[in-house]
């Protein structure tokens, strides 16, 4: 289980909310609050947009509470759309390419949950995956594979179906495999304008899943960064948040949408 | 605070204490119990025995829980002497250098603890350094310069009494820099052979500090690394446990000789 | 390109193969010489048998020659049998899981070479191993598929034939693809009492591969670690070296084991 | 011998000096063509000047040549004012605290070269600076101490004149001492507006270093990063190069400012 936030309006410089408030990103690396675990020491990330269409990534294997580099770098960003991670593992191997946000084009994608019983359905996962995006895959993660399955089933262009799509496979994989661990989801999603939120579990535990809209700017938190009274709004379970640039935030349903696609 | 381990006694893996019990040093980089810090994840070390007068040495920034090599290596060295520590940073920063336990010639020495307002004294504590070991400091901590203090002052030929003159002669430093923040110091020292171990503090809190005696074999602990009824020991706050090869444990008391060096 | 030495013989501290000679292996990382890059620079790694069935594994991803923790097990670290390899990457990252030797139950595995436009076969590559290997997979590299590749054709028990089998395989797939790159391959291989090595190419260019014997010691290099005249031998083109315990170092035709395959 | 660039001019991305030319900075790790090192992999830093007063840093231990981090970070960020810097150590340890540039307050300074014997000078070089700076200090290097000395001497104020005290100085404490190695100085200076750079040796050999003007642009670097018949002018031995904000570049005489300190 991990931690991680979403910012998306006004350009702000990221130590305001990455590193600034009581209950900031980096103070969760080492005490977050409503995780299963407590510490979320196994490397972190962020990822940004500024001048470029595509994003800039900072991803690292150290805690995110003990590294000067983040400090500095949310020091001086200034940014109107950017993704923070902080990490605890749930099997695979502390390395850069296996931190979140992972990023293909101008896209960025970040995940808090797990694939129950991944090792067994790994390769089932990773066949889905079509070539050419293949030999993107830089690190061992089930959220990783998630991501690339997910821009192979349209993510970049209906991203609650697609997602929808994405779960709908994976679980039935699972359920093939009698897999009896559960499939647990909270990401973001960014096209680098708009911005998608997905909360959603086979069973009724998907992580938390905040959000908070204050004159046009959209923060998406695992848990809120300061007193949980300021506004703060439980995205539903099973449900997907939609921040189209320029319109207001949407709340669609998840389960609606695979249901839809069983049909 | 950090939390460390050292043993003595017939040569055993080093895995059956670091990794594998319940409460192993492992576990207590995630979760320890009686520490300020529930969290010792500012990297590790171990040092060991083998067929050499002088110890090995493995550091690392990274946490001890997710640290591969570490797991391998406590998998792979037998030894009848070696400690391991793992740490939480007071305000140094994460290197290697930084990690205990820190070594010199045929010593080691680990610590866990504090100088009150080390910044504001830093160099006066250094100057006690002789120019010869001024040179073999690596690092940047308080803990590395009090074992090459207490070296310059004959930790090598008497082990509690350079001890004492250490932290007699630091206090005076602090208190004549008025710092109210308190010194407090609980650690471990051997040549290779012989094990000390010192619990003192300026104020009644020195951090904890436990003992077993099992068939000749001692442990010595921050905190039970396993259930806490099966023989351990306090060491009594003020006091230096004192391990000669061949010998029984005894109890010093520290506070006595600090007295001692007063008159 | 990579550099490495595998010694098997009466047991030796590893500094005195790995770092003492002129021309050691950490020497070679910086400074190659019969290396298409001079530098190996993109992590290493050492892999050793002791009192265990199983190896120790320490691998890092920085450079070899500033890494205080190799010096100093190598100085502690006494083995009849051990790996070690300094790697130059060929484009998949500098993580841990991707540094040699790679380990699966008591055998070890390092290589130096490159599956030609790997990239656009990886997946036919993969699909190549057992589930059951396949999770085993921790990292990325061509090394570490062909290795478990290898395992799933016998390699435990005919090292020779398994990989003239996995080679001719590979090789297969890349023609299939069109792909013009080369396949190049030196390796060496053991199950903690046997050593295997093996230098081939699809074109007339595999690595470098020496060897020497001395008193029953055997020293397998990548290119001799001092002077060249002090009894090195090269291990013919397309050839394999079979070194069993107890018996003598002998040298197999691997290209013709492979046409056996095809017949 | 480590190699280095600064950038004072209209804003651009980082990546068009750093990590483009043929032979940009990030090359140089690997393949340094003038310095006494080829390989420059001791670990790295950029530091720029973007919104704040006080610049960014971003300082990391392995090769430049293989950090994915530098290259997002170098391709997002566009400054007018930046240093980056490969290193070779000398002795101290691969540890971010020892990789330049280093800052204090809005302040960056880089540097190439070395106190000969400085082992046997350090803490005397150490006493130089001040209990206010001494306290900033966080590696163990002697470029930053030549740098917190410089700060004491004022530098901020008198960048020639603080620093040909220092060198003086420093100088003095090798030939105190009866050291004969030599004092090595190549280096720069900005106080985020103006730019300066020094070459300097106590005997012929200071490191090289070059800079070139176009259209209002200044590039200082150790050696050119593309075609050197490109309009590169060496900075003279014993010179220093002074480029005041909205002023020519001038080259000031470092050998006569230290001997009128004399008189």
């Amino acid at each position: 289980m991990c931690r991680f936030l979403a910012y998306r309006g006004e350009p702000i410089f990221l130590d305001e909310l990455v590193c600034a408030p009581a209950h900031s990103l980096v103070h969760q690396s080492l005490h977050a609050t409503e995780a299963k675990t407590e510490t979320n020491g196994d490397g972190f990330g962020i990822g940004w947009y500024g001048e470029r269409k595509e994003p800039g990534i900072y991803r690292e294997v150290r805690p995110a509470w003990s590294d000067e580099n983040l400090r500095s770098l949310c020091e001086q960003v200034r940014s109107g759309l950017f993704f923070a991670h902080v990490r605890a593992s749930t099997g695979t191997s502390t390395t850069r390419a296996n931190c979140h946000p992972f990023s293909h084009g101008r896209y960025l994608f970040m995940h808090n949950g797990q694939i129950g019983g991944y090792a067994r359905i790994k390769r089932k996962i990773e066949a889905m995956i079509p070539d050419e995006l293949y030999d993107r895959r830089q690190g061992t993660t089930d959220s990783e594979a998630i991501f690339l399955v997910a821009l192979a089933k349209g993510l970049a262009d209906e991203p609650v179906t697609a997602m929808a799509r994405t779960l709908k496979q994976i679980r039935g994989l699972m359920e093939e495999a009698g897999i009896e661990e559960a499939l647990r989801f909270t990401a973001a999603f960014t096209d680098g304008e708009n911005l998608w939120a997905y909360r959603w579990a086979c069973d009724a535990k998907p992580p938390t899943l905040y959000f908070r809209e204050e004159k046009g700017n959209l923060l998406v938190v695992s848990e809120p960064i300061d007193d949980k009274t300021k506004g703060w709004r439980e995205v539903p379970k099973g449900c997907s948040l939609v921040a189209r640039a320029g319109g207001n935030v949407a709340v669609h349903c998840l389960n609606e949408a695979m249901a839809q696609l069983a049909a």
